[in-house]
């Protein structure tokens, strides 16, 4: 691809020459001559006035503070753009033509949609409907009666348990679990536990990513929802019950507690926790690691800290608590001198 | 089923129409005419007054604020009830006699009850011994000298190592891995790390049930050991030689390191994690996301915090934690109005 | 083995019988007569005083407080004495010759090396190579273009996804995933999220282990790399563009974000999280927990608490956490205090 062409796909436009020409993308720190890559993070900017590579994608309102030796290829959007170019790139890679492998082990009455594919050694069982065109990868156990939308992806690995909904066009990486019982035991006066069956079911709206080893948990009863765009990264646990908004972004290995609601556009960063039964408002942004106990009623919060605060709160007393040990030296100090002063003050009375 | 026969099967009583009749539960925000539904968290009392459900599960002291329109069905124990009833309707899920499949790998010396149903590429490895009535999914790996008492189920993707024994009425949810190697390695002088051979194993007791991707960890030498009854949710990590007690409960995302103790009926919030070689006592509840680096030694104790304190000290402390910034410039004006005060003090003299 | 044999493996010294002989390892606490078992935490050297193992493996420098009853074999190192001894037990669990299952799927243009094992229900696909003396398990999938080094094992349910690149002596324990992949997707302006294909790729060099249900991403572009002798536990995420150093060693439930990279010999305990784009510095040691949040520069650093700070810093400020209820009640009684002398103190002027 020619610079020219790279600025045609994403209307972006050229600076320097428009026949640069490029064969692969590589990361700005890493790029060689004919490869080409992108300036997004402000961090990498150092990186641009050294790169190798023959073509850099920057935003159009980028000004370079140095001599910069690539082509230019300027765009409104680097990520966007970039998504663009390595779709391009990537199409080479999904076309292995494997159709629907003799290994599998499809029931007679499962129905598939023209144009899947099915790899060795996965299990479609009773009354599986899936759509057209979608990739199953070997090695993946397809329930009773699940139902999976046009051009979805599921990687080797996965299990989607009986009666779950997957959408069109949603992607589950390997060893995704959907819809294992979720985690119900009623108490007993021996202190044993019973088994609350889980009959519910997983719903998986269209346009949702799951990672690799991510578990969605059965509801008990109704369904657990991931509703359409939300992206899940891997290793995070979804309990039972939950609902997941449109378009919200959860990193990995963030566990929901269940029955707790996340609304629209949430953004949740590693590793945080939620106890059950909540309701977190639509565009609330949660730092890594914090832990969740009380609802957010208001959009668009930022939250941060186990026990989660406001991020400003939060950071406003972190700062003291990195200066402790001199807080409490300081009122021992007082203490000191206001016993010497309440001394004098009394000695002279 | 209708409000009467409900009633009969939990030692119930009716209130509205015996004849009330139902074919499937659901969750009390969402239940319809013709379902049932249930009531046990108060957060949840306000749908009592307005849920379509024909029959609502609640406890005996219920007194409900508002008019109900379900027939009401009352008992000591609402969640045991729930599992009772569930139980009825799920049974019907688990009855497809899939018997052995032709398309597993079953060693000729491996023994399997009489009753026991195999899945597809499930592999059982030689000197395995199965008892009677399990449910193997497909894609299991059982491996050599495992051993599994009767009644038990292993979803798909479960890897069970050599010589691990999982006992009576267990439960292994999807893609969890028992016995993978513990992890111990003696340093090098020139910092490279030599493998310690993990040549013990895992011992699950009767009635474990065991989440989705939970990984437990086999022991270096001797056991790692999940005493009866304990629930393990998903994405637990449970390193070697760990011992977990009779009847725990141990929510998802929870990680035990090396050599550590817990003692029976113990409850675990999610996410939190343990220090090797600790010992928790029997009855310990620890709030989500709290780090453990110090035996608990009475029984009861309830614990919060990472580091964890008592539940109580950290509640008072976090209380503060919260107020810190405005603590800080309350030191500070003090010291300012001392200086005041000592200069003035001091002019006096 | 006897005491003598058993001094001779490991260049010990025998102190007692030296025919004393044993049949297996046990755990201090555990062992029988026959047994042989070890004592290097010294949190047991109790059980030091009171095993009835037949055989005691000390630290040359151990010197026992009361009298010891089994034989003990000196060494100057413990546990890479115990490495030794325990590899000649494990030998006999590794032979089960099977060769190259019938059961597997192998693309005829995969290149398997002599002396390699595929169980049954693989997948290796076309353009993969394997070396010598491999052990793939059940149930595994390799993508296309894969390279596999000599020696090295892949248990039962690893994916390893296409390009990417395991070294020699690796061990990949159960359902890890490497090359899912990583999490990246460009805001567009209706709130969806549009995918960036991930096209690079995952390398972990010679001597790395995998544990089991650990994620590692591929790079979006370039690689995820894993440097020779780095130990990672169970349920790890590792995102794209990761770098971790040579022999570092990371516990189980550890998350690091995109693009940062970790230095040689650096330790993480259990449950860590890393935000992106960092730089650790070779040599860190960050306690169970922590969250870092910026760069560590200065290499050996020892880190704490969440937000990360130095370890003896977040020690002294968290003792003084612990007394925050008891620093805030002095605050209020130094204002009351002070207020009182302020006004005898307005009053005498």
């Amino acid at each position: 691809m020619t610079a020219a062409q790279i600025a045609h796909f994403i209307s972006g436009t050229v600076e320097g020459d428009p026949n640069a020409s490029v064969t692969r993308g590589a990361p700005i720190e890493a790029a060689q001559a004919g490869d080409f890559t992108f300036l997004d993070n402000p961090k990498y900017e150092e990186f641009a006035y050294s790169t190798l590579a023959s073509i850099l994608l920057v935003h159009n309102e980028f000004h370079p503070a140095k001599p910069v030796t690539p082509t230019l290829v300027r765009t409104a959007d680097v990520r966007t753009s970039l998504a663009i170019l390595l779709k391009i790139i990537d199409q080479a890679n999904n076309s292995n033509g494997a159709a629907i492998s003799e290994k599998a082990s499809i029931h007679p009455e499962a129905k598939l949609g023209a144009g899947t594919e099915i790899g060795a050694f996965t299990v479609i069982e009773q009354g599986a409907v899936i759509g057209l065109n979608c990739k199953i990868y070997p090695q993946v156990f397809i329930g009773r009666n699940v139902r999976i939308g046009d051009n979805s992806t599921i990687y080797p690995g996965v299990r989607v348990h009986f009666d779950c909904e997957i959408g069109k066009n949603c992607i589950l990486h390997a060893n995704a679990v959907i819809g294992a019982d979720g985690f119900g035991f009623a108490p007993q006066p021996d202190r044993t536990w019973t088994k609350i069956p889980q009959v519910g079911k997983v719903v998986l709206e269209d346009n949702v990513e799951i990672g690799a080893n991510t578990c969605i948990d059965r509801a008990s009863l109704g369904s657990t929802v991931i509703h359409s765009g939300a992206k899940l990264d891997n290793l995070i646990h979804i309990a039972h019950n939950v609902e997941v908004g449109h378009n919200a972004v959860i990193a990995a290995q963030v566990g929901i507690a269940g029955s707790t609601h996340l609304g629209d556009n949430v953004r949740v960063g590693g590793q945080v926790g939620f106890a059950g039964h909540l309701r977190i408002a639509d565009g609330t942004q949660i730092q890594a690691q914090s832990g969740l106990a009380s609802n957010i009623e208001k959009p668009g919060t930022a939250i941060f800290g186990s026990p989660a605060m406001g991020y400003r709160d939060f950071i406003k007393s972190h700062v003291v608590f990195k200066q402790l040990p001199d807080l409490q030296r300081k009122v021992l100090e007082l203490e000191k001198k206001l016993a010497e002063l309440e001394q004098g003050s009394s000695s002279r009375q």
